[in-house]
């Protein structure tokens, strides 16, 4: 069991607020993170995948279909995106690292497991100060 | 003369575009930058002022006046803010890292002075592959 | 179940020795880390909570109340101190990195639980080349 | 119980591909890392030990005697080498940073247990992109 | 005047010798880089242009336009290549970090000017230790 | 014309005072930087040199010499040391960073023209946060 990890990124605007809340509630609760003028990040996702070294490549997984699958299921709907307006896995749910985590685990695990590994961790790195982790479960 | 540099950093909103281009153009032109629902980033904001060491503190300046003049003049204006909408210094302007820069280096020049140095750089990294540099003129 | 981690920065002044050796003996286990006179560090520490995400917020915790935690607790004890000296709970300890990563976890645990979630690493960065993580037991 | 994590750093040319397949066959599957030429990287190893702290010393282990070890067992094997030709325990195995990261943990796997400690993960970093971790089984 | 820098990445090996010394020569002079299997980096390219903001985008250059200069110039063909063997520009010059500059500004030069701007510097980054900047002359 | 630059990296203690000041008035100007029972650092140390490449090497200078000179003149004087009390070109200096960038450029600058090259510019960082400059006039 090989654990291999890749990482891709993605430019995105967000907004943490609750529409139940007034904007005074929201600011109260979300401090400056519930602008409604937005603000955003670079965000850093790393993906790692984990199974047995396929003995006639030395791969896990290749590599490059790795990042393929993450970018066309994930990149392509975050990178220079409104993580509130525009992200159809993220309709209903807060714009939280947290969420975002679940929501690309989601995204990913079906076509992980059809290159033959399975999905171990999708991290979703926010700043320099803060991440996510998730394990699936 | 010594040169120091401090960094401080800000998140926030942008997008460029041309009011006078329509959507297509702005796509054109600006790409996935332009989209209308913004995006943003994790700003790294390098400051580099110069002058002579004050022979009775070691200190070219105190580094966390410097701090605390960024921050007011800057960071506070820019930091979980949408650029294009929010910020009096790029009021008017696009909303690009090259004006961003320039127009950091307006705000900062003359606080700069009062603390008997001056103003060297403005570098503002939008993103590890990306920065741009002010050197007044 | 996610994990989420917040990092926090200080700066503080230690040596490894044992007052059992002698300086001869405690260069010989400890080298250069062992000198009387004090060398220091630029410390990063990791500090990941687990749990559920609340569905009220999108988050796990709030991480600036996180963050408050760690600075309340942690920061403002190790911050431009000496940890052989001036920090209550490595008292009587060996101020390596190893006892300074256990000592945190103590500090952060029940005020990790207070705001409903569960610690789950204090990772204590030294240098670029080494750091220790500590899971509780 | 205690973990601690050591980098070592090594510079090395590889190459991917299997001499069952044609050049373009190579191609097709292991892309331009197959150039028969050769390429490289900046490898970046972490190695993490994990035991109980020695009450005598406050250290795991003592990390100049494990940065010791994965020098004069890996590096010195590795750094400014040829993986695919040079490297003893890489003989008769694709190059990548899946085996790359098997065979450093079998090197290491009995000199870590004679500092009285145990292995517990081997990572090797390829780029800021990919990185592989290798658990022991 | 506004400078603007891209940071494009490529993976390479190459070899310090000199044909009019002998092996034992080479390894005194070049050491372990002088290794006939060869050895390899994750090269930094740092790229930095100047020139006037365009009143019309904001922009110095389109970055996206310069990125793609610099690929379609330089690291198409340098990425995964033998820097001694395979790379036009550096035929018949020793494979140095400081020829690689020289050979990079080279081939820019022209292509900066033809998009309205000068080039500045060009910045390899060889290993977090070492980097090399060329200013064109 | 070409620059080259070296990293090497030291740990230290120390202490921002003035001994014409009472600890009260330190606290003032210095802050916690003036604690008297120390604090500390990891201190990067970027050493820039200039000068024509070699046509018989294609280097400006072997790095493994200015790596050698700069550890033999200014590393072994540093590393694991507490800047007030034991750095002899510090002698009678406040321990600031300003001071240290000036400190080891007079160290440097005579070593640096005896292999060839000329003393560009000494670059201490002190923090991810802070750094300093020094061109030598």
């Amino acid at each position: 069991m090989i654990h291999i990890t890749r990482r891709e990124r993605f430019n995105a605007a967000h907004r943490l607020f609750s529409d139940e809340l007034t904007d005074e509630q929201n600011m109260e609760v979300f401090g400056k993170c519930s602008n409604p003028n937005w603000h955003g990040h670079n965000y850093e996702l790393f993906v790692t995948v984990k199974g047995e070294i396929d003995s006639e490549t030395g791969f896990l997984v290749n590599l490059k279909t790795l990042g393929n699958i993450i970018k066309s299921k994930v990149i392509v709907k975050l990178d220079h995106r409104n993580i509130n307006l525009e992200v159809d896995f993220m309709d209903g749910k807060f714009a939280s690292t947290e969420n975002l985590a679940v929501g690309i685990w989601n995204e990913l695990e079906k076509s992980v497991i059809e290159i033959g590994a399975e999905l171990h961790c999708v991290k979703v790195v926010e700043s320099e100060n803060n991440y996510v982790e998730y394990y699936g479960s």
